[in-house]
C-alpha cells in the first residue's frame, strides 16, 4: 500500500516498536546515512532498532557507527531505507523479501515490495526524505543524526554536483550543518581521500585510456589484473565510472569492469554529454538514465571494448 | 569608511551611476561572478556599468559573458568587488588603487583601500555577498545573476566541500538554483572537466610524488618542463595544491610550483590535517590560514623540496 504523505509516514513510524532497519547490498552513503540516522532517532525517542546489511557496513563509513551496537529484542518491524527492490537486500537479508513493513525510498524504480511503502522518487536522496520526515515530526536531528544524513545527501549529489540537485537538497544541507553535521570531514572522507593503490591504479587506467572519434569517445578497462596489482578493492571503485567523461570535449565516456569471478564478463558504466546514454546500453540489454546508463558484455577485453566503441560511434554520429 | 550593513551598501549602490567594477589578477570564480553579477544588476535597473580585470577574462567562464560587451560612458563611480588589497588589481587596473569607491569583499585580511569598504570577512564568498545585498534590496536575481553568483558561492567553497560552508552558502545556493542557475553545468566546467594537458600532467606530477615520513608528508613539484611538455597554462592550474593532501594518512601536502620567470624561485602551497600550516609558511616568511599556507623559497628543484620537507618533518613530529 502506498503512503503518500510524510504526515501519514510519521504516523505509522509512531506505531512501530523493537524495529530492523534493511540496507541494501554493497551499501551506499545515502542506504547507510538513512538506516543509521532513523535507528539513532528511534533509539533517542526510546524504541529499540538495529540496522541490518547482507554485505557488513564498509570501513569508509566508520565515523557514523564506530561505537554502534546490536540491541537485543524480538522484532516486531522491519523498515527499509533506499531499498528499490527486495532483490538489492542481497543474499543475507534475503529472507526479508516478504516481511517488510514499511520501504522509505527515493527511486522511481522502486518495486513496492513491503506493506507499505513512501516513494519519493524525485527527491535527491533517501537521507532527503529522513530529513524531512524528522523536519514533519518537529524533531531537530542531533550531530549524529546530522552527520549521517548530511552523509547520503552529500554522497547521493556527488557533494552536490551532479544534475538535479535541488533546492531541498541544499536547505537541508544548511540545516544539518546548523544541526552540528561535521560536513568537510565528511567530504574529505567521502570525496577527497584515496589510498595510494587508488591513486596509482587511476593513473594506469588513464594511461591505458581510448580516445575514439576524435576524441569524442573515451573508454578506460578496469581489468582484475590492475585491481590485484595495486591492491584496490571493490569500496574503492566509487567514482572510476566518471573519470573519462571529465576529459575535456569527450561526449561518451565508457568504464568497463572486468568481473573477477567471470574474465569474459564486463559490466559497462556509460556517461554522456548531450548523446543518450541509455539508448547505447539498451542495445546490449541494459538501461539507465539519459547521461548514465549501464549493461554487460561479454567477450575478451578487446572484444567488449570493439563492441561497446562500435555502438557510442553510431551514437555520436 | 567602513560599511557596516548591507542596508547602507543598498543605499550606497543606489546612487551610483556610470559604474566601472573592478576584479582582481588572475581571476577565479569569485571576482567573476560578483564583477559580472554585480553588472548585470545594475544593467537591469538602468545603470550603465563595464566589468574589468587586468588580466582579461579567461575562456573558462565564458558561459558568464559569453555576449557581454563593454558600455559607452564616461565613469562616475568606481566599485572593486573580491579584491583584498589595490594591489591586486594588477599592472592594467594600478592607476584605480587610489580612485575606487565602493569595496565589496568577503577576505578579513581587505586593506580598506576604497572610500567605502564593506568587508564581511565571515562571509564564504564575495558572491554570497552580492546575493544577500540583492536580498535586500528585495531584487530576485535573473538566471543570468544566478548562474554568475552560484560560479562565486561554488568556486570559493571547492562546489561545498570546504571547511567553513556555511548554511548561507547553501541557502543562497537553494535560492540560486530556484531563479535558474544551471548549477550542474556549471560545476561540471568548474570540477569536473580537464583538458587532456592537464590530466596527464597531474600523472606525471603523481608519478614523481615524494613520500616522507611514513607517507604523512607527500611532496609534488610543478617545474616549468612538465607545464611546457604537456601545454598546461597558469588557468589550468586550479586544484594542484589539492592533490598530495588526498593520498590517504597524508597529514601535510606540499604542492612547489617553479615560477615561469625565476627558475630558482618556488612557490609553496602547504596543505594540511591535524597540523599548523601556517606556522610552517611563517619559517619561510608566507602565511595564511591553520590548514592552507603558502610561502616562495629559492633554489634548485632539490634544494627548495629539501627545504620545506626539513619544515614539514619538524612540524609532524
Amino acid at each position: 500500500m502506498k503512503i503518500d504523505t510524510l504526515e501519514q509516514l510519521a504516523e505509522k513510524l509512531k506505531s512501530c516498536e523493537n524495529v530492523t532497519i534493511l540496507t541494501h547490498a554493497h551499501p551506499d552513503g545515502d542506504t547507510i546515512g538513512a538506516g543509521f540516522g532513523l535507528c539513532y532517532f528511534l533509539r533517542s525517542v526510546g524504541v529499540k532498532a538495529n540496522v541490518r546489511n547482507s554485505d557488513g557496513f564498509p570501513k569508509k563509513f566508520d565515523f557514523l557507527y564506530y561505537d554502534y551496537a546490536d540491541e537485543d529484542f524480538e522484532e516486531q518491524c522491519v523498515i527499509s531505507v533506499d531499498v528499490a527492490d527486495a532483490k538489492l537486500l542481497g543474499e543475507n537479508l534475503a529472507n526479508y523479501a516478504d516481511r517488510t513493513d514499511i520501504c522509505i525510498d527515493h527511486h522511481f524504480s522502486n518495486k513496492s515490495f513491503a506493506k507499505f511503502s513512501y516513494i519519493d522518487g524525485g527527491s535527491c536522496a533517501t537521507c532527503l526524505i529522513i530529513y524531512e520526515l524528522l523536519k514533519v515530526m518537529g524533531v531537530k536531528p542531533d550531530k549524529r543524526i546530522a552527520d549521517c544524513l548530511y552523509t547520503g545527501i552529500a554522497t547521493d549529489t556527488g557533494c552536490f554536483m551532479f544534475e538535479g540537485t535541488s533546492p531541498e537538497a541544499h536547505r537541508a544541507a544548511a540545516d544539518l550543518i546548523s544541526c552540528g553535521a561535521s560536513a568537510a570531514a565528511i567530504n574529505r572522507e567521502m570525496f577527497q581521500i584515496k589510498s595510494k593503490g587508488r591513486i596509482f591504479a587511476e593513473m594506469q587506467l588513464i594511461k591505458n585510456m581510448r580516445f575514439s572519434e576524435d576524441s569524442k569517445i573515451a573508454l578506460i578497462t578496469i581489468t582484475n589484473d590492475i585491481m590485484d596489482k595495486f591492491g584496490v578493492d571493490r569500496a574503492d571503485l566509487d567514482g572510476f565510472a566518471g573519470i573519462p567523461i571529465c576529459v575535456k570535449g569527450v561526449k561518451i565516456g565508457i568504464t568497463l569492469k572486468q568481473q573477477p569471478e567471470n574474465p569474459e564478463l564486463f559490466k559497462a558504466s556509460i556517461r554522456t554529454v548531450d548523446v543518450d546514454a541509455a539508448a547505447i546500453a539498451a542495445k546490449f540489454d541494459g538501461g539507465g538514465h539519459i547521461r548514465a546508463a549501464g549493461c554487460s558484455v561479454r567477450g575478451t577485453e578487446s572484444e567488449a571494448a570493439e563492441k561497446l566503441l562500435a555502438a557510442a560511434k553510431e551514437a555520436v554520429c
